[in-house]
């Protein structure tokens, strides 16, 4: 499998995503500098991928120098965590990863020199999780997907997008290596192509068979039978179990849910956010209408004066989801209820 | 308002649609050979506008020769018309239009200077013809859109595809000129982009306020209350008011009835094919993969090898039609009935 993050006992290299899919460039970060950049142009992207980068790079930049005192490395990270967290600032996963790692080691007693060990400890401990998390959702998610079947999935959610083997496309992953022969239809995913571009090279490194469309052709593939089953990955779960995720991912369920086609969600817990009690809640960033005017900045496919919307999430209600597939298992539908059921069984442990 | 085809007395203004829409290119075509380059090139385009523009075509075609006999002009006329029926093999309206004119004067006696003449007189019928018909379907289908309604359109039907308004644009068009202060929302219609190129051009032409939305943001948008009604245009309807248009038609259709927003068709009569009885039946093109793989082939957005698959046309059921507005009045819901009644009714006269 292609490795998105590999830490090679002293830089991190990527995968420069900016260069998908015509030219496969890896790139060695030896520097915070460098880390933040590459989140920053998009080198690397995909909310659990940004969030071990981020990880890493917090340790180069403590590397850097040397210090007298714990209390002097913990607030050079302090520094380092807002600079970091500047390069996405709509990135709420970065923020966090980094403020979980800062806040974790706060009050150490340990020496200067161990401490900055432990931040890259905690780097490769991050990264090892989301990788092992990923590995449970495929083989979680892998048992709805059955031999000779044809699978629909949208954006970009695999080794890419992640430390590991991805989250909906994990599970596809999953199922083709236990030799079950599928077919996947890959939506292009406008406005920016994650499907076309990231998607559609990750299957071609992986050998799994898989076709491209635009995304209104969806709705037709399924009314002609030519979809099985439905699966995409989350950005956002609410309380409730509605799910926030790239546009276009609400009118697949809608779909789906039309043509009785089953519709699957893959997300680790960490997607939950138990603050929000309903997905009408979750705030939908609006980005440039340039992306949807012009296609990566290149190609005008539309009046110089034009005006465009340009929401980059959808928001999925839970009646719609046949059922969520996490790292712990399946969440089957109704989702509403049978999280509430996972929130009591969490409180109770 | 704009026209896509002028007849000034002696060739045929048309606008170079392949410049659209970053430059209005007006071209004068005096030869059948330029007219047969304009539709085989995309130049023009949209079957209505196809048919009138071979017309007119057929008219030049037979004026660059002396005859001795009406009998030597039909000769000339069978030979012109296979020609142009060459320049796009799979436009039916195309071949239809121009065996039409040739049947009609066959057997004629009159002089063949005269004969000759009547070529011209009948592709001005069927430019007026097409140009009434458009402004019917646009008065009658102006009365189900209502002040500060938003509209959500698809593809391209207006004055670039027909040889007068347009349809489903042409009722938009009649709306706001009504001074009815309605704001259209525009697929942008991947893979070839008729809705971002065309319809947004002609809007901006109109001065009627639109903006462009890739094709995956219209279920968003119904969700979260933007659109009011959906109009699309359509290639063939067959006897049970089932509808084939452009791809991405029937993902609207099933997305405005999940929303209970109405969904409108307009298109003349002449659309409709009696002798197919159900829509399952039309045969759906599927083009070129490149179309889905490369933009406007300039801009690759995918790899090298991917596969992909490009149904040019979708059908929708009649029961997710509220209604096909056409030049003789609305079809309402249920539409496979009342077209059964407007059958009889043809039949009757």
């Amino acid at each position: 499998m292609i490795r998105s993050l590999e830490w090679n006992g002293d830089a991190l290299k990527i995968i420069d995503q900016t260069k998908l899919p015509h030219d496969t460039v890896y790139r060695e970060l030896h520097r915070i500098e460098e880390v933040h950049e590459a989140i920053q142009k998009l080198r690397v992207r995909g909310a659990p991928a940004i969030g071990v980068a981020a990880a890493y790079g917090l340790y180069m930049g403590l590397r850097s120098q040397s210090y007298d005192s714990a209390a002097e490395v913990l607030h050079h990270a302090k520094e380092l965590s807002d600079y970091l967290a500047g390069s996405r600032p709509t990135a709420v996963n970065l923020q966090w990863a980094l403020k979980t790692i800062t806040e974790k080691f706060a009050g150490s007693d340990k020496s200067a020199g161990d401490l900055v060990k432990d931040f890259l400890a905690e780097a490769i401990a991050i990264h090892k999780d989301d990788e092992e998390r990923c590995r449970q959702i495929g083989e979680n998610g892998s048992k709805v997907i059955e031999d000779r079947m044809t699978v629909l999935t949208h954006c970009n959610t695999g080794a890419l997008a992640t430390a590991g083997i991805g989250t909906a496309f994990g599970v596809i992953y999953q199922a083709h290596r236990q030799g079950k022969r599928i077919d996947v239809l890959v939506d292009e995913t406008r406005p920016l192509l994650q499907g076309a571009r990231l998607t559609m090279w990750e299957l071609n490194q992986a050998g799994i068979p898989g076709r491209l469309i635009t995304d209104n052709m969806a709705a037709y593939a399924m009314q002609t039978g030519k979809i099985d089953l439905v699966i995409v990955g989350a950005d956002r779960i609410a309380a409730n179990g509605d799910v926030a995720n790239k546009i276009g991912t609400y009118s697949l369920a809608v779909l789906a849910d039309y043509h009785g086609i089953p519709f699957y969600v893959a997300a680790p817990l960490s997607t939950f956010d138990f603050s929000i009690e309903r997905g009408d809640q979750i705030p939908i960033e609006e980005r440039d209408p340039a992306e949807v005017i012009r296609i990566w900045d290149q190609l005008e496919i539309t009046v110089p004066q034009a005006l465009s919307w340009n929401p980059a999430f959808d928001v999925t209600p839970s009646e719609l989801i046949t059922c969520i597939i996490t790292e712990e298992g399946l969440i089957n539908s109704p989702v509403e209820k049978n999280i509430q059921r996972l929130i009591q069984h969490t409180y109770q442990n």
